[in-house]
């Protein structure tokens, strides 16, 4: 499908989300082949959570979903890029726009980056 | 080193590389903690070839190598985001800027969308 490797990382592919307005990277998730059935017929995001071991539509808990607004394959077809318009304004379960919301400073240290779009307290807990 | 869990995935993490002026995504690789050593050293991406079982510092034979202009780190450090100014303007050995030049079409097909930078027989033959 797609010319996606599946089988090179055990029937996983990783997936780059990235938002399709701004061109932020949002977040690396993974896709089987099944999630991306689930993706392509469905118009929003469909992930493999390694964690629970099931298919994780991005957003269901949160509302957060990805519309897809396009699919890049990479040359290998061992990586996707999926361009996204993300619902609610992050995509990050610690209520960041982006996952990758910390720098790498020359001292070595962390720096917090991001903006907080949402308290991951209040969307998760209801 | 930097709150990255290399023990996650076998010592490998994915390092998703945007050049930090277009933000185009250009490639996926892989490091391991040798190879991010080798980055903040030199200030050049070095990843961790998984075919050749080895460091690989990328542009080393073309020539085009990736100048680190921003390191950032996912929120479970399982993740890293190289910003990058590429050398010769095309990361895919290809010869595309960017290993995501093919564009996934409603109908299912595979269709370029990327613009050829160099020839690869010209660059690898020398």
């Amino acid at each position: 499908m797609l010319d996606l490797d599946f089988e090179k990382a055990k029937g996983l592919v990783p997936a780059i989300v990235q938002d399709y307005r701004s061109g932020r990277v949002l977040m690396l998730a993974y896709i089987n082949e099944a999630s991306m059935v689930k993706t392509l017929e469905t118009g929003e995001a469909h992930y493999w959570s390694r964690s629970r071991r099931e298919i994780w539509h991005k957003g269901e808990t949160s509302g957060h979903v990805q519309k897809i607004k396009e699919i890049l394959v990479d040359c290998d077809g061992d990586t996707v890029l999926f361009k996204v318009e993300q619902r609610g304004g992050a995509a990050c379960h610690t209520g960041y726009e982006s996952c990758f919301y910390r720098k790498a400073e020359p001292s070595g240290e962390l720096s917090v980056i991001g903006e907080k779009i949402f308290d991951p307290e209040k969307v998760y807990r209801k």
